[in-house]
């Protein structure tokens, strides 16, 4: 069965809160200047002030409907994918919904989609199965990642990679292009289900049992074994889906890859003999921004007119689980 | 487009925790005896001990294999439904998967949908999508909650309403039978996003910032505004897809509903002038089990013989957001 579908990306848009210099974070976290640069590659990066994920999420999607000419009655889904959330209930699709302007006039549902660092490839491809040209005509993706309050203020490696900020593409059922939704994969290997891992604050470590302490309630990360992981599964991984498409990674016209880390990116483009030129980077002004990573770098690049009506597109990333995901679309 | 597909339950199975009789809750908490079963409707409910929500998940999904006479291998994607968690980060479903006695032998990928109470439901309708009988032969859904953490001491209400178990359910694709995913319909009310939240925890008010609180980090409901929130918008949802499917309510041999409150399942029946013979409940014996309560639900139905191969079912509820959402399939 060909699981293509005639999946339109319509329209994009973003927010990003200010942004924080590496030597603005070096100074205050007692680093040797340069620390964040010549370690995770990180020159600058966003993060919150008084923004909630709420308030960026909404913020994104009504960059994405003016720049469309729509209005949230145009969308007949609303899908949050992140891993960060603003409260732990109601679902982060409901919150965000709920901070859009016209909220109360429109009763789109709401929906949260969480493969943590590869959520908006995941939603892609489930609004992609969702899409029928009836029912659903228009889903709207959000991905808005709150990454900066989560972080270990004794982890420079983690301190300095992070950044926050929301990217929202509205997807459309068209018939009319040559647009498509054309496959994804994702594969999931549990000996690396906690080699990322934030371990307080649910029901294991229940807050009420656990107050808060930095160790247990941040973000960790073994930025090695991650690695050696990624190394030893990615090629089996690629090898596998080129084969299942009959395409080589030649014919993909750019890939657009989760910015985990500098040697992550550089571990790929490495392991594949792919140029900067076809697999890109944000990493250095954006850092990992969590699921917002891949729709922002995807955001700017049609903004900027790199990506054209036509080519076909990778997304491609890890993620904490431990997963590895990937889709293929002609924009 | 007829958004109907061969997708037939092949098996289900459940993990209950320990259970609590209201007479323990109510002398714990200092209540009058009997008042659990007076206002809330519940005489007993399961409360973890030891369990995680990824013991109890996993637990429920290799009793739907064993039904099945399936092993981990089998299956495409592991979605897990719901909106508790063991930990904030990675996703639910991957603290599930490395909880399966094969985890490590078999990369099946993992996602998490939640659409709060509702996520059972939302999970049926995207795995409905995506079965095709290639890359997604099978899929198994797991709704596993811990409520029991949550639970403000101070408020009898919600003290005593809720429950914890889980229930997991394995989709397959099967041209072969009469079985069908029909349709799903889910619309947000923005209006009631606040009337049940769980406040502290995320990233507004973060856990470093603000110490754990009962008020704050519990549940809050506000469920006179819930009723009427749900009275108001019940009827015109009802409406609105009965004309849509050209099906009536009597047409339906079995409603499974969320288990909301003991007034939403009387309030729902009412105004519907249904019958408890076909709106199931289980209340009395599980009490609100968030999105556990629908599959365990129709797992202990299914079990019981009350549905037969063939019978038209309908899946309803309300869920924080505000929400409404229902699914019809064919056994």
């Amino acid at each position: 069965m060909n699981s293509q579908k005639p999946v339109k990306i319509i329209a994009s848009g973003k927010y990003l809160p200010a942004r924080v210099s590496s030597e603005e974070l070096e100074e205050k976290h007692n680093l040797p200047g340069g620390w964040s640069e010549a370690h995770s590659g990180v020159i600058s990066r966003h993060h919150v002030s008084f923004e909630s994920i709420g308030f960026m999420g909404a913020r994104a999607i009504e960059a994405a409907l003016k720049k469309a000419n729509l209005g949230l009655g145009d969308i007949d889904m609303l899908i949050s994918a992140g891993a960060s959330f603003d409260y732990p209930l109601p679902n982060q699709s409901s919150v965000i919904k709920s901070e859009l302007k016209d909220s109360v006039l429109h009763n789109v549902p709401t929906l949260d989609v969480d493969s943590t660092c590869l959520s908006f490839v995941s939603a892609f491809e489930i609004a992609s199965k969702m899409l029928d040209g009836e029912q659903y005509k228009r889903i709207v993706i959000v991905s808005s990642e709150i990454a900066s309050k989560g972080l270990n203020t004794q982890n420079p490696e983690t301190l300095t990679l992070f950044g926050d900020g929301a990217a929202a593409f509205i997807l459309g059922y068209d018939e009319s292009s040559l647009s498509a939704f054309i496959k994804a994969y994702f594969k999931t290997w549990s000996e690396g289900f906690d080699h990322t891992i934030i371990r307080g604050g649910g029901a294991v470590y229940y807050f009420r049992d656990y107050p808060y302490d930095e160790n247990l309630h941040s973000f960790e990360m073994d930025g090695m074994k991650l690695l050696k992981l990624a190394a030893k599964k990615l090629p089996e991984f690629m090898d596998y889906i080129c084969k299942d498409l009959s395409v080589t990674l030649a014919d993909v016209n750019i890939i657009i890859p989760h910015q985990a880390s500098k040697a992550g990116l550089y571990l790929f483009r490495k392991m594949f003999g792919l140029s900067t030129d076809k697999v890109k980077e944000n990493i250095a002004t954006y850092g990992n921004c969590i699921a917002a990573s891949i729709p922002l770098l995807l955001h700017d690049l049609i903004e900027q007119k790199e990506i054209k009506r036509g080519d076909l597109c990778m997304l491609v990333g890890t993620s904490a689980g431990f997963s590895i995901g990937l889709l293929l679309f002609r924009y």
